[in-house]
């Protein structure tokens, strides 16, 4: 594990059993949004009833996505973090590391266990506000530095991503207002500071195509692109970054096909 | 010479001395749409007064530049033709060949002479409005080719590429509209053909970007927003394609650059 503070060997207990959950205090839900569903499926029978389940997933409606298949509370949790796995086991950190929760989703010695392991948990009371503030800034840089291959400090230097930045942030705007979400803080201000404080990130979404695998794109800008549509709200900026990343997740399948 | 008619070494007489051209006839100005100022700069000198000049570019505005630096009438010829350098003096024919240019153009001796050379010559009395056409065609395939790194006809199987060079087409006809041009045909049916006729094809945008060159976009994509922004017309899709464009030919050099 190589952080911003340590370089460490860090041994963890792990398994792949589902079951495994079973008795566990604290379940913290990290999957991809695409996988959401499923998950919750297999874990909905080893879930005990005292559980706090905690959503940590990029996304709005993760939360009630969960729900929907665990039938009680899931609380979702905003995470600010930079990293990558650089290779099997290898965990790199860029960067950041809180998270933000809902008053009741975890009780103070609770988040005095996170924050002395490093992890700060800040409590709002408007967490969907917050995951949208999140999403937001996941519009802004998620599908460019995928397309472009770029990190977002190098990508936010040049003025033509900032321009196209600026739009998405926009159209996300709108969606979000006619969705009645206030969104916390400046959105604008949330994108300098991820280029001042993430410089060498590249998206997950740029890691995931570069790895040949599905992306969150229908949970990011895809998201904003279909609620906008419910909503009679424009998108174009964020459909025409949305439906790119789509098929260049296509396009290796679709060059093997057709050559 | 690979056309898909023939196969063979076909010799030319070829100089890359521009004084040569003196004493031409006819000068067909081939030149990519970024160097067209340069390069009226420095045929000026050598072209006789009686020489027909035809400008076989992209873009809509090239014969009123070539005009702008020699001073005599250019005529504009709209190119369909699917090619590729695949090296040093190979070139590669995928499908058609034939020019649109204005009545006054050419004499009919000289739509002979290019018909018996297998390039069919068509006249126009709307001949911006053929450059057009292109132009919106060009807007459609070009960015989108050059970013997915996909041909032509695996781009059209794809509906999330069709919808989003349908936005583009609708803008860019939004643009013309405003702009006093009649655009021949139905150019979502040209969309159509391109797919149909050159789908192998990858866009002189994508071949210019794999060659890390700089490309035409900003007489593309790049033109229908400059020309949008005049006309007061927003062109939200064709300004995110452009940018994308712009940042890749920037990104080898920022990569560089940055680490």
């Amino acid at each position: 594990m190589d952080t911003t503070g340590f370089r460490a060997h860090v041994p963890v207990r792990a398994s792949i059993e589902v079951s495994d959950i079973q008795g566990a205090s604290l379940v913290l839900c990290c999957i991809k949004s695409n996988d959401t569903e499923n998950a919750a499926a297999v874990m909905a029978p080893f879930v005990g009833p005292d559980a706090i389940v905690l959503s940590l997933q990029n996304g709005v409606d993760n939360a009630k996505r969960l729900h929907a298949q665990l039938l009680r509370t899931v609380y979702p949790a905003v995470v600010y973090v930079a990293a990558e796995m650089v290779g099997p086991g290898h965990l790199k950190h860029h960067g950041r590391g809180e998270l933000v929760v809902g008053p009741s989703a975890m009780s103070t010695d609770m988040r005095e266990d996170f924050a002395s392991a490093g992890v700060p948990v800040h409590v709002s009371d408007n967490v969907v506000g917050e995951l949208w503030a999140k999403l937001i800034l996941n519009c802004a840089y998620n599908a460019i530095s995928a397309i472009t291959k770029l990190p977002y400090g190098l990508l936010f230097e040049k003025e033509g991503a900032r321009d196209l930045m600026r739009l998405v942030v926009r159209e996300c705007e709108a969606v979000a207002r006619r969705d009645s979400i206030t969104v916390p803080g400046d959105s604008w201000q949330g994108v300098e500071r991820i280029a001042a404080t993430m410089s060498g990130q590249f998206s997950s979404t740029a890691q995931d195509l570069m790895r040949g695998r599905r992306s969150e794109i229908d949970h990011l800008n895809g998201y904003i692109v279909r609620r906008g549509k419910s909503l009679a709200i424009d998108t174009p900026v964020n459909q025409t970054l949305y439906s790119i990343v789509k098929l260049l997740e296509s396009a290796f399948a679709l060059r093997e096909h057709g050559h």
